[in-house]
């Protein structure tokens, strides 16, 4: 039976722990968080058996889950592999994958290194956030799985067979650009929709009144932790930038059409937006 | 008891029509349609109970209610006000009101007349879009409402009431400029959101497989109709305009703060959204 470390106890690694020992992959869960509030929350809602430290970890654990800023997992990565026996595993969960790939790429160990993006979360943070089922019936990426060993890679995709999760297999930076159309992208809209509607609604009272369900659901986002996301954003900048640009010219020809009121163009964009029907439920 | 006239059997209509009825607001309920192929679906959903043509409808109910897009209701309230008898009362149901507000307001019948916005709705529309509890807990704004009869208003307020709306009393030309925050921009976002991805992603599975739920939430209001949106984007053009220029400026400090890795100020812009926390759950 296997020891599963996890660093880093918020939305994600909470999720995984509870799972993870739930549904019998793991026989003990270890948890490293560095914030003492959220460590000592750990602990009293039980999300794993032992709150230990970062070396205990890596000495105790067969397979360890960096689940931490992408900021810091691409140094935090290479220094497990450094330091961890020849038979433990290691994977990150961040959600850009170029910068962790590059930073092992020529690692003695880097097979023992798999890395994953298990596409799943809410708008919500810490340990507090985390909930059973998060990952059921979602995608996992597996970014540059040919570097990984195939023993690790097995062992790791076992692990998300657990969690019910899809497994996609994609190159490193494909994933970035991909996921800064499809995720990304999102949460600039939302923070910027949210500071927009704050700058002019000074009066809250109607924000809460009026807000239909559709800008509810449109700002929801916009409530995600700047921990998560400026490592993000400067992570996957070349990429992010191109799809803001792409963005804004769009918003711009809306803009265009409503100021001049071209009716057919409005339309037109519309019509050609309802596509996404298809593809999306 | 009371016979209601629904003309516009969509998502709006419809579902009004269904609850007026079951919750014994309505002892019959007459609806009009243009579409013949939503009229059928109407009749065989057995969303009202007789679809007739609109004169007929003027003539056989109590209370008329206009659920068309924005730019055929600015006309056709008046025309109803001309047509009906004094007891009748006529109302609409749409999403800007300084338009039909202003359409009606010497009207020597303005009295009759009530202007509403029920503020629930999704992105689906038609016949087969209505459902039951649409309105539950929503709030619905009456605009211009001491224009209106007592009368009037307080049995309009009566079949809020049983759609169990919280009524919220607003000048019209302020609901249009709220709107513009709350709803309107939010869709326009959405519809430049979807635009993007599908310029970029030309391959759809990718959309698909990659699509988390925070995505999926960010760009459902893309799937919105041309014939509702078209007309409320040209009727509420200036609040709009106004909107979208905060909004892309937001966006052009975010695109600026991310292509110079300046990470205080995205935290700053991140930390600021967050605060739209405290007002929606």
């Amino acid at each position: 039976m296997r020891t599963v470390g996890i660093i880093g106890l918020g939305l994600i690694g909470g999720s995984m722990a509870i799972d993870l020992k739930r549904r019998g992959f793991a026989q003990k869960v270890l948890g490293v968080e560095r914030d003492s509030i959220a460590a000592e929350a750990a602990k009293t809602i039980g999300l794993v058996d032992e709150v230990v430290n970062y070396d205990a970890c890596i000495q105790g654990a067969d397979i360890l889950v960096v689940a931490v800023p992408v900021s810091a997992a691409v140094k935090m990565v290479p220094d497990i592999l450094d330091r961890m026996s020849p038979e433990q595993i290691v994977i990150d969960v961040c959600s850009t994958k170029s910068q962790v790939c590059h930073a092992t790429q020529y690692h003695p160990r880097r097979g023992r290194f798999v890395s994953t993006h298990p596409m799943a979360g809410t708008e919500y943070s810490g340990p507090w956030a985390a909930q059973p089922g998060l990952f059921d019936g979602r995608a996992c990426i597996f970014a540059n799985s040919e570097e990984s060993s195939p023993e690790a890679l097995k062992a790791i995709e076992e692990m998300y067979g657990v969690l019910n999760m899809r497994p996609i297999y994609m190159n490193a930076d494909q994933h970035d650009v991909h996921t800064a159309y499809v995720s990304h992208i999102s949460h600039v809209t939302s923070f910027a929709l949210a500071l927009t509607v704050l700058d002019k609604e000074k009066d809250e009272k109607h924000i809460f009144d009026l807000a239909s369900g559709g800008f509810s659901s449109t700002v929801r986002l916009a409530k995600s932790s700047a921990d998560m996301w400026v490592p993000i954003l400067t992570q996957n900048h070349d990429n992010i930038l191109q799809v803001m640009d792409t963005y804004i010219g769009k918003m711009q020809a809306f803009r265009d059409a409503i100021a001049t009121y071209d009716e057919d163009s409005i339309r037109e964009m519309i019509d050609q937006a309802n596509r996404i029907k298809k593809i999306l439920r």
